[in-house]
């Protein structure tokens, strides 16, 4: 689908084992997941099973796999970055949830299972979701606090990007465009924060988890920027060109709930090609990192060319 | 309606002037909130306006009242523990407006005004209540951490009062109880939960923002587990015997929900005695604070005898 200018990506990414990295580290996520949530029988068990069934549905991980590849660029251990990497997907968990439910964008699958609300019941879905949020921040607070980064930044970090200015701002504005005619401009503003914040805002992480210097977490936030804005335009892509079956949700929801997508806006291959180009800039951010961020190239190498 | 016991009742608590008290700090806790959150004109308006519209909707404050208060009894300064106050209120706040939606306890009233869903719509009632949640552990990590209680202390204290084992399993077993016979022992088990917890966390988080000993934190612990209790039994007793128009909120919901309250399993007058008997071992625990939590003791027999 999509030709990297060879000069922006950088050296050794292709022969990075992207499989192998995904495979180990969605099975360490997934096991600290396990060990951070309540047991599946704590009681009300209805909470806990909820929560662990959108938690475990066969999420692709994607946000902790930035975030521990972003600690591995850094020098940091991965271990050190692990809860941070799990809060995230929590918070990314409770968003979908949320999302899905009738009042918001009143979607029956998702990951190819039934949606929360489907299984459980709207009540209990709000609270899955709202159980999952306040998670998120019990196990970022069992993050390691360094002297450059504290449990203080760690929190407002994840508070901001996920809060009413950015990830909640995203859904909202969202929302609110449906049905209305909507510039390129403010779909840019929508991708930004329902996408890119939270994706950014796992790369930072696992950068402060490794006590990196300032200049790097620059670097980072640079590349998190635009890797979560390309993330959104394949998104969009997708929703257009695949079919429901090969994503695991409803294709076409965008059209059907006329939504503005970037396919809608500029067109298919227009769409392709600035999904191209946010890629291409976030390969740029990486340079200071020399072969140290093999994997972060990888990965978003991987999203621009995924097909679901 | 109550005769609290003299012996039980701390010196000095009937001449503390609780009227002011209440005044100045809350007013202090709106200033503070004022601060602490986006403009209503952020953009996107409609998340901020919506958050604002439940925040200052004529809250009583009472978790802040409770955290400041406990501040002053360990010795700290009010400011210290003013973020926190603001962070529990913003929890109590999320947890009201998720509780009246349609899918839980379905009321339209709340402090004499329209739900928030009545208001702006259940998809933004829905993420007014999770921008509040997150907002409050932003707010939270704006708190000094001491060398006894760090940020990641703080931030535990919340998560763990405000997750699925606490506050969110206290809604599930009061959503799941409906309509089924209920046990004194269970529904003890939900308003430890649904009510007691928060209040206790926004107690025990006063101590913490004042550097308290371990024996000061345990006292104010037992403090507020029994005030919290006190406080939903009182609840239950007022939605039975007062109008709508009374507690700003619709009355009778209890019943007509076939929810378990004391009175209904223990007859109002036992309630009466249990509220009491709760409020006196609310005083016993203050014992070690001398004349020093004379705040505290004014709020819990003002808690009492409240009437709204």
């Amino acid at each position: 689908m999509s030709v990297i200018r060879q000069s922006a990506r950088p050296p050794h990414a292709s022969a990075f084992d992207l499989p192998g990295f995904l495979e180990s580290r969605t099975a360490a996520v997934n096991a600290a997941l396990d060990r951070f949530l309540p047991s599946a029988s704590a009681k009300p068990a209805t909470i806990h099973r909820a929560m662990r069934y959108s938690l475990f549905a066969g999420g692709k991980r994607m946000r902790p796999a930035l975030c521990l590849a972003a600690a591995a660029a850094c020098g940091g251990r991965e271990a050190d970055a692990l809860p941070l990497a799990c809060a995230v997907e929590c918070i990314h968990t409770y968003s979908l949830i949320h999302d899905d439910l009738p009042a918001m964008d009143n979607d029956d699958f998702r990951r190819g299972k039934p949606t929360n609300h489907k299984v459980f019941g709207e009540g209990i879905a709000v609270l899955a979701g709202d159980a999952l949020l306040t998670q998120a921040f019990e196990i970022a607070a069992q993050a390691k606090g360094w002297l450059r980064y504290s449990h203080r930044d760690l929190i407002r970090e994840i508070a901001w990007a996920s809060g009413s200015l950015q990830l909640i701002a995203g859904q909202v504005a969202d929302l609110e465009g449906e049905g209305r005619k909507t510039s390129a401009a403010q779909l840019r503003y929508i991708h930004e924060r329902k996408t890119s914040a939270l994706l950014c805002c796992s790369v930072r992480l696992g950068g402060m988890s490794a006590n990196c210097p300032p200049a790097q977490l620059k670097a980072l936030t640079e590349f998190g920027y635009h890797v979560g804005l390309a993330f959104q335009v394949i998104d969009d892509i997708l929703d257009v060109t695949q079919t429901s079956e090969q994503l695991g949700k409803t294709a076409g929801k965008d059209t059907q709930a006329q939504k503005a997508t970037y396919p809608a806006i500029v067109g298919l291959k227009r769409s392709r090609r600035i999904a191209e180009e946010l890629t291409d800039k976030a390969f740029a951010a990486l340079k200071p990192f020399k072969g140290q961020a093999v994997a972060l190239a990888a990965l978003a190498e991987f999203l621009l060319k995924r097909d679901r």
